[in-house]
């Protein structure tokens, strides 16, 4: 179960230029979908069928802004509605679904709902993204766990002291408790920990930016969950005693860890890791280099999660008990719940069948 | 779904030869089979199944025409009667299938169906075969898809323009209109391309025949299907201006595509592949580069078929459209939809259980 | 099927010791566990499920013999009450299933049932464990098959003739008839086969243990089922004429097979075979070429046991025969078959789920 009517990430650009042929074949929310760039190079998303006979369009190749199908050939626009094909007339042929998409901040967003609802003005404000300021660099992970899983894995950042002891994880995490306030349209959680040693990526973030790593330091996480399954975390340490997260800029290395989650099953994850950090932009050297430390710690959450699941499939009807630090992961939920049966209250026409053209 | 009272081809004599201890277990048409030579090294198809305790007959041994279990060394007869054991009266033993079977053409076939209905006579001519003037190669693969996918694949040649770019497909085949006529027994699709250039591996075929390769030629290909799933393709170009497929021997270099497509399960199949050639016979050299030639051709289906029938097995009720170029696939699941019918119509004594001895 | 009131081996203490962070988890009967030593490294088995989020425990790690969840620090006890979490009070976290468990004989035996009902008592008693005049060597090996066919297998030693021909195997297994007799308790099959040539598993060991290999001998097999599903089989040889199974040591080598069949699923199982020797037992090489040659040698029946599992499934209401030879495995059936009834007529505490502490 997860929300429909949603931008979510769907790929990077790069990953639809690095394809054989042009055309990048991914599930997204139970929908198989192809991505390629059409007309002026516009990103394009539709169903991964061709209404001929079923073959995946993914396989085919792109030529001039059209999708052109790797078994018979047939062309496919952008709308959903064939083209051409050799010898055909395609007037009658049966449109598949063009999905809403857009190109922004670095990432292909598709909308698998409604489309008469889809609306940039619905992409979530990415503050950090376009912005020479900041640097990002991230990854992506394929996981086989419930979405809302890796969401309360990201609200409660407790288990950073046990899954990633030797990086981030520290024991102050634990011991100082965690505030959790929820809007409408948000859920934030956050923590404080002052005069605290920072772990081992953070002495290295420090270094990075030219401060001392033998002084306590003040550090914050403060964890936003926005609808359908956006986190980001606002992350760093400070100086000790120089205001922690809002100390200016000389004294702290601070950063945004970034989690797009996207359902490919109900039991499986498309997800799109990063950092967004707010010191030297430039050194991209320090880009790869922070990527590849994230992407190892990263990593450590898939077992735990997969296993997790297992458990969870095996014992669908036990209650799992719902503790302050779980407040972000339940909170989240109650939106995503209430997102559902809003689109439940209101049935769309992504339900129903793409009419013949 | 697919015919019961027919034909297969269920595996080479060489397969069978090749194993440690003379007994092939294959699944065909949703049975599990065992392949043997019995006494006097009659070829025998039993099911893979010993009454004693359920084991796998074809993990056993043959001994003088009796495969001895390899388990607790029951020993059966090619009739599916246990001949003795260990020990044991087995003239109580309730007996498994036997199935009719038949060694012809270089290929062991067999009839999964009823054996009163099973005939010689119902086995297809091919002219082809152990005939002198032609030479045959081919392989086997196994492939994940309905075999009805793979049926429509080579009725209906145009994914060569696309699947087989750098081969065998060229434009003109898309360009050049199919005629598609059926019979109570066949289904044939013709297309004929005069004056064309010869695609690489013809190009290759009318050297090899010590013919011109810079000349235009006319190109057919002629696809035969006959229940319950074989597809012989007449194919061949000759130089332009010479009667095309009628043209002298000496004018063109022709073959007969052979694919023999065997129901494993609802969604699998062996194919059985290979080309029969009508020049140079005696040169083996050529009959194995073109068998490995048309090895790689034809593995280019594999991926295409795999993620069709996946993507049909996702939407099974939506409909796929019937354009005149899948004319050749329609007519052939007709007839495969007839004989179906006729099957359920006068239920046989196979789908009773074998009775004891 | 399987029992669940009764002692299983489910590990050995080395494979508890060489995890990584001290836990290790292993289904059993369906049920996930996680082995672990707990206060005074007393063995522990507990549910494989932190009653906070699902997470496996036996991704955590033991410290000072309580089980840390690796993913949010709960400290589970060794009886599956909550002993503590960072920041919070754990009184009402439900407990989760402690199971019985003993460390015996060099395995960790565990009592999947009703605990009330577990007691040391009903250990099986093993005249060759902890005892120096025996020495013991063994494996495991994880099987997709039911439990029940291996019992089969081990009941039913003419098998060795077929699969082991090369080591165990000799035709008169299959020419000595043999006796099987059931007790409430046990089911023994014995068979003697006097004035044969021992096969060349039994030279080896003839050699090893000083005596001529040149000379006839008695053979015995002597197998014990006993539930739910362990079975002993006293094997060996004399130099014939001594009194077989009852002759002096400095005439014969004997050993006990030793096979402790643990459920994992309805179709798998953890295999724990092993050999008890009563001669040179102080020698380690020889115990080590033993296990390595049995070790071989049962390897040899997995891909019978799970081609047959396959068939089996395949065919789920077809009748197998029951010759003399399996009287050894109908027997143990039907008294496993009578536990299983005493199981559903007094159901016990097992089937309902933990309390709250």
């Amino acid at each position: 179960m997860f929300p429909r009517n949603a931008w979510y990430v769907a790929c990077t650009p790069d990953e639809v230029a690095s394809t054989a042929h042009g055309a990048l074949g991914r599930q997204i929310c139970g929908q198989r979908m192809v991505f390629y760039r059409g007309p002026d190079d516009v990103m394009t998303a539709l169903e991964d069928f061709c209404p001929h006979r079923g073959a995946p369009l993914s396989l085919g190749r792109v030529c001039d802004g059209k999708l052109v199908c790797g078994y018979h050939g047939l062309e496919m626009g952008c709308d959903g509605k064939t083209v051409a094909m050799p010898g055909q007339r395609v007037r009658g042929f049966p449109a598949i679904r063009a999905y809403p998409v857009l190109e922004r901040y670095g990432f292909v967003w598709v909308w698998p709902g409604d489309p008469a609802q889809a609306s940039p003005d619905k992409l979530p404000a990415l503050q950090w993204a376009d912005n020479p300021e900041w640097a990002y660099g991230g990854g992506l992970y394929h996981i086989g766990c419930d979405y809302r899983l890796m969401i309360d894995n990201l609200m409660d950042l407790t288990h950073e002291t046990y899954v990633h002891a030797s990086s981030i994880g520290q024991k102050e995490i634990d011991e100082s408790p965690c505030t959790t306030r929820a809007t409408a349209d948000e859920v934030i959680t956050s923590r404080f920990m002052n005069g605290v040693t920072a772990p081992p990526f953070w002495q290295t973030a420090l270094r990075m930016n030219g401060l001392p790593t033998d002084q306590p330091v003040d550090r914050w996480q403060v964890c936003h969950f926005t609808p359908p399954s956006h986190v980001m975390i606002e992350v760093g340490v400070a100086l000790a005693g120089h205001g922690g997260v809002e100390a200016p800029a000389d004294k702290k290395a601070s950063a945004i860890v970034v989690d797009f989650i996207t359902p490919e099953t109900d039991t499986s994850i498309w997800y799109f890791w990063g950092m967004a950090r707010h010191f030297k932009p430039q050194d991209n050297s320090l880009t790869v280099q922070i990527r590849e430390g994230q992407g190892r710690i990263f990593a450590e959450d898939r077992e735990m999660l997969e296993l997790q699941q297992r458990n969870l499939s095996s014992h669908p009807g036990r209650d799992l008990l719902k503790l302050n630090i779980d407040a972000g992961g339940v909170q989240s939920r109650r939106l995503i719940d209430r997102w559902l049966a809003d689109e439940r209250a209101a049935p769309s026409m992504h339900e129903t069948a793409p009419s013949a053209t």
